[in-house]
């Protein structure tokens, strides 16, 4: 290979290496806060989750660490141990953002930064930058190589997500060119996870092995550890290996420009991603059409035909089926129900004889007319039909709106761990991030024993 | 899938699951012993290796753990720690155990084993039993899985080792037939590690990795944590994503019975493993045909097409560059230097006079004849010609002669980190690990503040 043409691996790490604050767009700022504040909700919500306690028993407990905090918890852990504890339980929900570009992008990222952050005393401003680096990779990544990847049985926020923490801490250790090339062949040759562990403890699981094998990766890098410096692309490297797309330096600069964390999607409904969209159509013919329950006589849900074999549920018995079922979260959604309460999701709200009754008039049906993250609802009443068709899958226009829902979400999921004074004083913490001495009270606010409400 | 015929996984979670120590051969349990003198002769040459102070400086040290010893060194870690540094010790020289099945057996699973052993103060025996199932879980493997994995880019000591590690751990800890499962499905969702890293320290990197991937595993398995349950043969598990043959409980039946640790290869060359044949050749015509370097007049080395490629520089220049030269490393055998010794693999040994007058009699030529492993060496002398074929691909039929090399490659590895006397103290003491408190010895011995010679 030319010495003149940088390959793909080279190509993204001078990309993603020279992101500085100065040239960071407030927008992106803005969505990095969101993500932070977003993801420290969805641990705090984990973080008593049965898979966190086994993770802290069975490996932080007998590790004495006490280099970095627990999320919501009063242990402390080594920096890797803290990486994937968090990570596991910031994903145990599966409540955490999402990017079409590679799947949850802020969970296998955070967690290593706030670890590596934390040893270091950094400041709430680098880490902010070394967040968007650490998205920005992981997501140039997954657009280079392509679906292909996925669709073939990795769990791309497991692979991807593994460069994506990787990149964020060798951005925040300020590493040399060399040094992030090592850090990137360390994760490449650790990327793992697959798609077929979904359903048990072990999809979580993924998201903090990414967080900590990406923290040890540039922790390795930066003392000097050797690895395969063009692990993309180099011959049985990890495209060639991993079902991927070949990725090309060209490709990379054919990409279009923006910092790619402003794509970042959030849940706001604690049900499957593939729901949300029949969801806030429900909402806006329930708030702006004044829809109400007992007027409705008929729903139409019109989904992709790929909806049918994930969330079309006919009758969810359970809280994690009715997760699962368009016709239930779709009536949770005309009854007002806070469908971005996790605990909304139990048994008894699936058997409840309004849900039940209104979840037997929505029936589901499938049309190429729309987009898997599309819905089109087409409610008849008394007085006529009203449709609406609703996109979940287009990031937010309106980022003040947005930041207004996520601190909403936030004071849902955080609240019962932390207690309301505590959650306000962790989201105006995270919102002023960028002050001298606010990352440290961001530590301090989300992790260390927990005032319980 | 009925659910009368079990999957590969859970066939070859019955078969491993069960071994204990009456119904082990004698023979298996003595190549278990060589397997673990062996391995800490590696571990201890390696513990001062750069990659190992690496590891130590930038992960060990800010962790302040002390649950588990680092060989051949004075600090302590956590256990996932142990496990990792020690394997990558383990490697660092490449001069470990090896097994046609998989790859590398024991340097992915005894690390992982002994910090295990040592935090829950297991008795030699168990340590003994672990470690034959552990070899046969990735061995059995690799037999099902097929070479096509190694070929397609997969560094098959990583992957296949972290299953091996975490069969070792769940025998260890006596994990029931569902937590052993479960820790098969997080050892193979873990699984990782590519060839286009070698030449790096990445390299002797996987092997650790895997030790401590397979140990987490098995910890997470025995506090209750859920994964795939079928992980090899479930649509997209390990085996469809990572290159293997379709793995089925039928092929593993089919497959020989006796133990497959008996199959372990030593390597008593520090070099490359296909240059051990051509050694092993010059040595038989020096001690057993009398020929001396002086009557050399020429030698004939016929090796495999496939060898070119591999160790045939010519004229090498540098020690390791020797460590790939069939005509060097044969002609240190014939002026019987000690091949054993990493330390002669230097550069000013390669540009000795007697070398390079000896190395530049020798013709090295290929043939289909013989195998990849195997060597026909003709020396021409001035009395006539003699012809030695020798093989290094097949396990030694004398274990007793096999015991005695391991322990002379053992003294000249480890005397220089730990002195004369506790070398011997150290091989000794694993001579008689079935003993009660015989464990203790080995790791108070092998770990800790070394006295260096």
């Amino acid at each position: 290979m030319s010495n003149d043409a940088p390959g793909a691996t080279r190509a993204l790490v001078n990309r993603v290496r020279g992101i500085r604050y100065e040239e960071i767009p407030d927008e992106a700022r803005e969505v990095a806060r969101h993500c932070l504040l977003d993801f420290l909700g969805c641990a705090l919500a984990g973080s008593d989750d049965p898979l966190t306690d086994i993770l802290v028993a069975q490996v932080a407990a007998g590790e004495g660490g006490s280099q970095a905090g627990l999320i919501g918890r009063p242990e402390r852990a080594t920096l890797q141990t803290a990486a994937l504890i968090n990570g596991a339980a910031g994903h145990a929900l599966d409540f955490d953002d999402t990017h079409t570009a590679m799947g949850h992008p802020s969970v296998p990222v955070i967690p290593a930064l706030l670890a590596l952050a934390e040893s270091r005393d950094a400041d709430g401003r680098s880490v902010l930058d070394a967040l968007v680096a650490g998205i920005e990779m992981e997501c140039r990544l997954g657009l280079l190589c392509g679906q292909e990847h996925y669709a073939a049985g990795f769990h791309s926020t497991a692979t991807y997500g593994t460069f994506g923490a990787a990149a964020a801490c060798a951005h925040l250790l300020d590493l040399d060119e060399n040094a992030w090339l090592n850090a990137m062949g360390l994760a490449g040759t650790q990327a793992a996870g697959l798609k077929s562990a979904f359903g048990t403890m072990t999809k979580p699981f993924h998201a903090g092995r990414a967080a900590s094998a990406g923290l040890l990766s540039a922790q390795l890098a930066e003392g000097g550890f050797t690895a395969q410096s063009a692990i993309l692309e180099v011959e049985q490297g990890f495209a060639a290996t991993h079902a991927c797309k070949d990725p090309s330096a060209a490709a990379l600069e054919a990409q279009p420009d923006p910092l790619l964390i402003r794509d970042t999607l959030f849940k706001y409904h604690a049900a499957c991603y593939l729901t949300h969209a029949a969801i806030e159509a429900a909402k806006l013919l329930r708030g702006q059409h004044g829809v109400a329950p007992d007027d409705v006589e008929r729903v139409d849900v019109e989904v992709h035909p790929m909806l049918l074999g994930v969330c079309n549920i006919q009758e969810p018995a359970t809280g994690l089926e009715g997760k699962f079922s368009l016709r239930a979260t779709t009536a949770l959604s005309f009854l007002d129900r806070d469908t971005g309460d996790p605990a909304l999701f139990r048994d008894a709200t699936m058997a409840e004889p309004e849900v039940v009754a209104l979840r037997d008039r929505i029936t589901v049906s499938s049309t190429t007319e729309v987009t898997p993250t599309q819905a089109r609802l087409t409610v008849l009443t008394p007085g006529g039909s009203v449709q609406e068709l609703v996109d979940a899958g287009t990031p937010a226009k309106d980022l003040a709106d947005q930041g207004r829902r996520i601190v909403d979400k936030f004071r849902t999921l955080a609240t019962a761990r932390l207690g309301n004074e505590r959650a306000d004083a962790l989201a105006a913490a995270v919102h002023g991030i960028d002050e001298p001495g606010a990352l440290a009270d961001v530590l301090r606010l989300a992790c260390g024993t927990p005032g319980r409400a």
